[in-house]
């Protein structure tokens, strides 16, 4: 496939993949300054970015296009999923090598294709330019019924804590990934999750509708990472206990359950008389819950053994990482 | 100042230099997944993002970090303008060198700030993360009274073909700050369009009230690469005449008004019978004939001895300047 030299011929590009992708609420503006979006007037917009960049969120080597396409998507839809919120558009700011505006932007573009028909989120329009490397930002707008979205802040001492599937699943696929072992290994549902993550829409959706989340949040860069952000919003913290944090396998290290990013899960809080409304699983997910909200603001995880240690953010942070 | 090694310490840094910034309609989200906005019901939503990269767009060690933060919204502002919109908030993606977490950032945030109020347009939420160079993303969301927005393709042959202020100005300004004199030349004009360029907010808000734009865009890569979108979008072809581009001096080359980018000038076509309507210039800010649509889908210059030549792009294509 000959790759397009301009950037109308990459806007073409996706033109072409996303034929027919607008729904009757969304004026498409590929070709135009901005996009045009009609709102109902009993709906709150939601807006999130995310960054997506190659060498800090994937290896242009290691990774299919196709799952970047897919996951620049998906986590940014997570964010909406994370309030309760049900995801209309997307714009993608999408910088590429002339190398890779031929195989790779094809591939690229399915995933993100395949993404946009499974959250139900077309392309409302975006920006390209040339770059040495592969730099993504996908901008997502959902909407929520007013007074509906759950934040942060509304969890309080006494509320159980619980996780949607499994922790550190897609952090051991990355490690698989990295040992290079990437086709064979694509049944793998561990590879599988963490290339192709699947926000937790319908959940956050139905938490929200019934009210039983009184906090809410997405686990992107690991439990005692994004914990953390939802007890200080809360002013409050928690007691976790290793015992209850879903894993894969038992033998799975602690450490992946508690640092592993990448899962997309949903953290959230019930209160205490509503922990029996929830199912152990919810359309085959399961719902675990890891702990309760406390007063004292800290994050204290009770080991197996029955000790408790302060639980300190050993997940993913850019501007950490490299100290 | 002390450099912020943590995402969360420059999300604080954000919160610091916006606080007190967002309106009722607009529930700002920085700590929270996404922004929550409550467009009104009579507006549609316009959505916009904008690619602001170092090396590509900035130079580090040229443009100072006040003028990058006033920059990368300002251009993004700058196509909600184009369609005659208003903007309400922004979404910023930034990227950026631990070394650049201290003073660059509290500059930048300076820039961006004065920017943010210059426009009316509240910082909603964001995404930072680290990366050795800069790399700026801003999406834009804007409202605009419903079916009022001036589309790229409703010139019809016959219409006048305009533009606002001085073409080819940033890019002298560009031209000076590369020779390195950028300080001492703080008051030159072209400098100051090059740095802190003025969407043409008022105006275009205007030109769609009175319903006299049939097509309207903004110039940022220069008119002869600009104009051929507009054109396409309309299905018709252009006579541009030389000695009708407004330069800011006589002696200015031809070639920095036909192709210098980076003006955020706007470029509009109105209906010959209502010509007489437009004033010469608009709050300060000369509009100029420059020319007429055309039957024939192509563009023509006429230059200033008489003669007719195809007029080929030759502003700014990040995808084309590579080759």
């Amino acid at each position: 496939m000959s790759a397009p030299r301009t950037e109308e011929a990459i806007v073409g590009r996706f033109q072409a993949a996303f034929r027919g992708s607008p729904t009757a609420s969304l004026s498409i503006a590929l070709g135009d300054d901005a996009a045009l979006w009609h709102p109902n007037r009993r709906q709150e917009t939601m807006l999130t970015c995310d960054w997506f960049l190659e060498g800090t969120h994937f290896l242009r080597d290691k990774h299919p296009a196709d799952a970047v396409g897919w996951k620049c998507l998906a986590r940014a839809v997570s964010d909406i999923a994370a309030m309760g919120g049900t995801p209309r558009c997307f714009l993608l700011s999408l910088a590429l090598p002339s190398s890779h505006t031929g195989r790779w932007l094809a591939e690229f573009l399915k995933g993100l294709e395949r993404a946009s028909r499974a959250f139900h989120c077309d392309l409302a329009g975006g920006d390209t330019t040339r770059r040495d490397e592969i730099l993504i930002t996908v901008t997502v707008i959902g909407e929520i019924p007013m007074g509906r979205a759950v934040l942060r802040s509304g969890a309080r001492p006494g509320d159980g804590v619980f996780v949607s599937g499994i922790l550190g699943e897609a952090d051991l696929g990355l490690r698989g990934l990295r040992r290079g072992r990437a086709v064979s290994r694509r049944k793998n549902s561990a590879l599988r999750k963490h290339l192709y993550p699947e926000p937790r829409l319908a959940l956050g959706r139905w938490l929200a509708e019934k009210r039983l989340a009184t906090a809410m949040m997405d686990l992107s860069d690991g439990l005692s990472t994004d914990l953390p952000h939802l007890c200080r919003a809360s002013r409050a913290g928690a007691l976790i206990e290793a015992a209850l944090l879903p894993r894969s396998h038992p033998s799975d290290a602690l450490w992946l359950a508690l640092n592993g990013g990448d899962d997309y899960e949903l953290l959230f809080t019930v209160k205490a008389n509503n922990v029996h409304r929830l199912p152990r699983t919810f359309r085959g997910l399961p719902l675990t819950r890891i702990g309760e909200m406390t007063c004292e603001q800290k994050i204290l995880l009770r080991t197996e053994d029955g000790r408790l240690r302060l639980l300190r953010p050993g997940g993913w942070d850019p501007f950490r990482s490299i100290g």
